[in-house]
């Protein structure tokens, strides 16, 4: 006998539990290990809010220093890799390309035991954004980039290596919030991916590939990008209203507002959104900020729709020059901390997900004779 | 607010509903689309079963000469993707080769609508057993083989494609028999992670490969393997029973036996160790037959569990000659064709899967300052 749910999509239901996030609780919107997403991305940088995930508290000084300086040593790709990314067209989905390189990567550096899985996880989050970068470089630009930098941080290596420049002190702040905004999310279906790839106790990196195909979906991840796609083409805030408008009464879906969980606004909105100002300033056309601004109002006037943390992501991506298909590759390079905390805590306690159905199919029958089909 | 869970693990919940099939359901122990599989492995062929799978009834004789001649000029594999193969050491486990290798002709054949579905899922079934021997002939013998053969049916193609030679017709037979047993489950942890990432509306591809990854847990599709490991070192029945008490007595885990489902039996087994027997009396040695049987006896009488789909292919998969690292990609070949079939059921009725989860970590508390930490 199976219980009934209360709803499609198991919304509501616990899965399982977690010391890693809560989402939308009162009082504070988010929070990574109790700490409140606001005042982790005010006051710290990604390396340690992905140490504060993967190992359960905040490193000091001393340990930030060790961890940024091992991640830095963990930057390079191994030569099969970088001849998997090479045999990639110019034209594939990024997020094929990051699922292919994970995937590979996990044949040339296997998780030997369980005891590995904190060594796995800092390899990937080192290799990651060289393994985009690499991709994307060799496919577009024709140039096979060494994927070693001297930056500290994860942001700003990757848009070292995007761009083959060191970034602005901005650009590099920018990068290093957005990755903190997007580390952890409690039970969002590419982590509940990981976590039912987790309990049949298979290895690390199976558990991020299958979560980076999860993460691929529209309905997930590629909310920035569709984001993008509209506020590209909105010429002013008059045009930017007018079409919403046109939008909203053709029953056109509008990505990068609303969100499963969050019933009034997502708390990652307000921080993107006064750095996507800070960039528009800098770049000196502020456009895409204006239009996104009139967006926001526009929607919550007429649906009372707030935005998500993708809304004014797009805009802040697409001002430090980040073409808009490698925007949830670093959704990615970020998410693979709570990916692999998720993980660490199915193992931990674990019982094989194991969910039964309600059938629906035809009755017993007997098999009939080719000849009477 | 969270409803409670009656066990960890979403065991006995529904997750969603599925016309596909019903696992130990009274009467009859597992039917896909309301047949009986007892009456399927007699009388049917897989690609049949695929189509039933797939496409919602049997094939009449024009449908299957057309499917068999469609999926046999899917064989052949791009160069990109053999070079791909290539790359990955003789020493990788093969459910990384295999996921790496479905991911990789997502690259290079991506599903651009969800009306493709069909033929990629076809383009898989196909291409499944040419990127598994490709890569074990390559790494292991040195050969770049040719994929395509003239076979009709997949199983004797993925031995013929091994073995460099046609098999024989008892080989043949056992083989589809097999692919047939594995084809379909219902909502098992390969299969559910397949539907959570079908529920983002991600690609066939991303969904295939994400449980590809949870098929390679110990916990889930490894169960042959580790039967085969346990019979090889048992020379005879006394053996078989001392080696098996030991275990007991030291709370070894046995593999091979019970179900996460089953109550009293596992309807697939005796279907596959019936085809055991006739293969081991062919092979001329039946030592593996024996201290099966005995195995099976044994844990009978001790601990009242019966042996599940698992256990007789180890002997199986033996006595045709394939190495015991190749049982599980086998698994894949056939699986597929459920976890697709699941994948269209998602598409066709999604809402996104996205449960919540119970909070056991810290309050909220203030972000320290380093110097503090």
């Amino acid at each position: 006998m199976t219980k009934a749910i209360g709803g499609a999509g198991l919304r509501g239901q616990s899965a399982g539990s977690t010391a890693l996030c809560t989402v939308g609780q009162s009082g504070t919107g988010l929070t990574y290990r109790g700490y409140d997403i606001a005042e982790l991305a005010d006051k710290v940088s990604f390396e340690e809010v992905a140490y504060l995930l993967l190992k359960g508290e905040l490193p000091n000084s001393e340990q930030l220093a060790n961890y940024r300086t091992k991640l830095k040593g963990l930057r390079g790709l191994p030569q099969p890799l970088k001849t998997v990314l090479e045999q990639i067209p110019a034209d594939a989905h990024p997020m094929d390309v990051m699922r292919t390189g994970a995937s590979m990567l996990g044949n040339l550096e296997p998780e030997a035991t369980f005891a590995d899985q904190y060594e796995k996880t800092d390899r990937l989050l080192a290799a990651f954004p060289s393994i985009i970068c690499y991709w994307y470089r060799y496919s577009h630009d024709g140039v096979r980039i060494h994927t070693e930098t001297d930056d500290d941080q994860i942001g700003a290596h990757f848009l070292h290596l995007l761009h083959d420049k060191k970034p602005s002190e901005l650009h590099a702040k920018v990068m290093d919030v957005s990755l903190i905004l997007y580390a952890e999310h409690e039970f969002n279906a590419s982590t509940f991916t990981a976590r039912v790839c987790a309990s049949t106790l298979s290895d690390l990196v199976s558990c991020v590939t299958g979560a980076i195909g999860s993460l691929r979906g529209p309905l997930h991840g590629g909310a920035n990008e569709a984001a993008m796609e509209l506020i590209e083409e909105l010429r002013d805030e008059q045009h930017a209203r007018a079409t919403l408008a046109y939008k909203l009464e053709h029953k056109e879906k509008i990505m990068g507002f609303g969100h499963a969980i969050y019933r009034e606004s997502d708390p990652r909105n307000g921080i993107i959104k006064g750095w996507s100002e800070k960039l528009a300033a800098e770049f000196g056309d502020d456009r895409l900020y204006r239009v996104s601004v009139a967006c926001e109002s526009f929607m919550w006037e007429q649906k009372k729709l707030f935005c998500n943390a993708d809304f004014f992501h797009a805009s802040a991506y697409h001002y430090m020059g980040i073409p808009t298909k490698l925007f949830t590759p670093i959704f990615v390079c970020s998410r693979l901390t709570g990916w692999a905390a998720h993980v660490f805590e199915q193992r931990a306690n674990n019982r094989i997900i194991r969910p039964s159905a309600d059938y629906t199919g035809p009755e017993p029958r007997s098999v009939p004779d080719i000849s009477e089909r």
